[in-house]
């Protein structure tokens, strides 16, 4: 993917400028043209804001054609490889590329409903979702009306754009997209920051197919080098975050019971916002923790 | 069962008092006999310090036979049905009679191994352990050194026989036994005990085959009913208690995010004491908890 | 004082029974004297219905003449010794009886304010508050209309005649007068209960005059063999529990710092209702700890 | 007080540079002068180095004048105005200069009894401590040998020289001098950051005469805009910092018992080491409180 700094898409031609953010949109340049004549934009938001109002002021048909444009979810495309190249990591990013047969006649069936009741493709903005919240979004949108569901599936194509703009384009500014998961272990026992605690972090699947996302450990603060999930957002859905306290006290000489009374510290906890903040805390001695959604 | 009460013991003839306990000792009954000059017993415990003793003073041909007496642990015996009423119960409690292929082949392998090694079979307190500590203690055995293992083998037969004992005999005393394990809820949004509040007690297993082996609902105290495991050892093991405090939030009017960022909140911890008190509760609100090895 | 058993109170005369209970409502025998009819009382809960209700059914003559027996609270009958022994005893309990010069003189203001207002004195049951929350429900009362403040002198007659019944009369049944204050100390850094921690209760007061009213030490459960309070009802207002846990851990022989980070831990917290159980647990390590309302 | 830059002292003569800082060393130039000669110092870390050097290895005729230059404590020196600047300021900042008549006379009777045994003024870095501390420190090394004592009170002069050289001189390094206390505060009954909380921080006394040292209210983020010690050591000594929870929950509309069952939460800690970081955050609900040493 090439990126391109704000200055240079100020400076090109209008059809050099239609050309970069030509997909932003699914397969509708015409959006990034009606874009081009107000420029120079300041800012990534007033980039965005320009794209986004030239959507809203489009006309019906133009409207309906940008929805139209829009790939299934989990759908034949996808297995035939005929998506755009933006299609295919978001769907890949949420495991769609990786369904079961189950799962896989389970998204066409809810596909199937979706059109035959709406008349058009289900749209999100996957990267803001796990598996799970999408078979709940599908469910609670299908008892939407229509009007409704036609708005939705524009906020849900202008929020794709947006992230697609947002690692396209570098700029002065960041659109406030993205959202932040990060944890922290004290050592009540100690009164120090626990050191070299291994952590993972597991996304959890009402099927009960959990999925390690990752892992890492404590450094000298007590932090991780880098949080779990940041620079983007965090899909919405239920986490475990699991924290090996065993052996951190075990190797500090800690006495214990075999087997410790605490040894991997579960904490789950769900996500609705992808775009906040959820600082996820472990206060731990050997007999007793605590948590709670920090900041 | 037949029950008897102690009074009764004392008052029976040695034959009979032999025959009522002929089966506390795994086909012995010359334990009971033994003890059954030391009458009367004043206590229950004095009854189970005459048995424990008869077998400690007994010549090394007969403890030996003693120990050879036993079944294997998840043996052809078992799957035959030619295991004496106490030890089919016994072997139930922990599962052993409900094992995979895998597992039964892999206790097939540490019986053989065991024997090979000691010459006498493995015996083990059954009703002190999960499926998964008897493995870890089978593989920590299989280390020791011949004297050390038959001791620890006597031991464990004691343990056993104490524990048949405090089922057959009612008495004004008990014997040391049982452990208890319990829990409360306290709800730190409104300052109350949370009340109905459902919650799982779940035994986990390495092999990921978790059992749910206890379900209840906090009352007006935030207490359960019954504590989730009490009048017997706890079974040295890891376990999981769920308790559902989304739901019990959400019906009380409290706002919550979407999926709520608590819902069903576990804590695993592990027993290493059977005979312990092991009271773990659970301190929350919709944003934060805490858990503690109480008493 | 007299103690009576409720049945030697059903089977005296009339006379009798009136004279037991004659200072039950100060200074109007004819209180007990209306509820002598209805005897036999099953329970204490009944006697004390029968007199409250005797008091809300008098005469509008009779119910100001009631009001009027009162003595000024901290008054000048309290300084020449000429009160009632229940109200003596009533009104040291909260500290009546050791006013400063400035105090005595803030209650005899506000005693004339409030009889310059509503031609009555300032009625309250003492034994439910401290000198503070006495000083702040004056302040209240006194933007009161007039009907509703002759309604809670009432009342507050009526739980004066409760705490007097339920410390006169000796019953199968008690009245719901009594609170309870208690506490535990767990210890995190060795999972155990906190055995000999020296524990403090302070009656805080706005004016600074701190008052010590508890001393303990917890024992082998981490608990107080006694409660700070029970048998009573709490007093509204502000406390400090002080909890001397640096010379708990050192004996221990836990590494601290010098001087340790946490010493004596104090618990402020306010009690409204003098009927309540407050339980305010200290869950601690050397470097961290937790209190809640419990119960 | 005149600031140098690093750069500025490199370049300056031997006797503006001895000149410049003089009075680092309390009434001993010849500190500065010894260590002009290594000049250019890369770091202020080098230049604090050599000049302690010089401290070292000075003939014991000067390490001895030296120790002798300083004044006493809370001495007849600062009560007749002929200290140092630099004295003078340091023995205020830690109140020295505002003693009762009492207090006064503790201080002059340990300064005796201290140069009656050791034959030397007693030093101390003052800005590393509380009134309470020194007093403390007094009476422990009161019990040293008298070589020790004097080492002591060399390794006290080089840091009073330390934090002198930190305040005159400015460099791109910094020295370890400072520590840091800072808070923040979480509710856990609305899982957001506690906006608007009054904190005051006060340093307790074992007279009894506690100081408000600082007082601050938090931001939206939950913490402070600037901590309530930084940029200097953190005395050691007492503390408790005062959460005006009670009127924060009011102002937000959580329903609260009257008076609320937490209003003013206090916090009591030690602080052992002035160049540590203690942060000290609150976990609060209104029944229900948590706090650590956090980093």
């Amino acid at each position: 993917m090439t990126q391109y700094s704000l200055a240079d898409l100020n400076a090109m031609s209008a059809a050099d400028f239609t050309a970069a953010l030509a997909d932003i949109y699914e397969h509708s340049p015409w959006v990034a043209e009606a874009a081009s004549t107000q420029r120079p934009f300041a800012t990534l938001a007033a980039l965005h804001a320009a794209m986004a109002a030239a959507v809203q002021d489009a006309s019906a048909e133009a409207r309906t054609a940008l929805v139209q444009a829009h790939p299934d979810l989990a759908g034949k495309a996808a297995r035939a490889g005929t998506l755009t190249a933006d299609s295919t990591h978001e769907q890949a990013s949420v495991g769609l590329d990786r369904l079961s047969e189950a799962e896989f006649a389970r998204f066409h069936q809810l596909n199937d409903a979706y059109k035959a009741k709406f008349g058009i493709p289900f749209i999100v903005c996957v990267r803001r979702h796990t598996k799970d919240s999408i078979l709940k979004a599908f469910e609670r949108r299908l008892a939407h009306g229509n009007a409704d569901e036609f708005d939705t599936a524009i906020e849900e194509i202008v929020r794709i754009g947006a992230l697609r703009l947002d690692q396209r384009v570098t700029a002065p500014d960041q659109l406030p997209l993205n959202g932040r998961l990060s944890t922290h272990v004290l050592d009540t026992h100690s009164g120090q920051p626990a050191v070299n605690v291994p952590i993972e972090l597991w996304e959890l699947s009402a099927a009960g197919t959990n999925r390690l996302i990752w892992r890492g450990v404590t450094n000298k603060d007590g932090r991780t080098d880098s949080p779990p999930i940041a620079g983007r957002p965090v899909p919405m859905g239920t986490y475990e975050l699991h924290f090996s306290v065993g052996g951190y006290f075990s190797a500090r000489g800690v006495p214990l019971s075999d087997p410790p009374f605490l040894d991997v510290v579960p904490i789950r906890f769900s996500v609705a916002k992808p775009e906040g903040h959820y600082h996820v805390p472990l206060v731990v001695s050997p007999w007793s923790y605590s948590t709670y959604r920090g900041s």
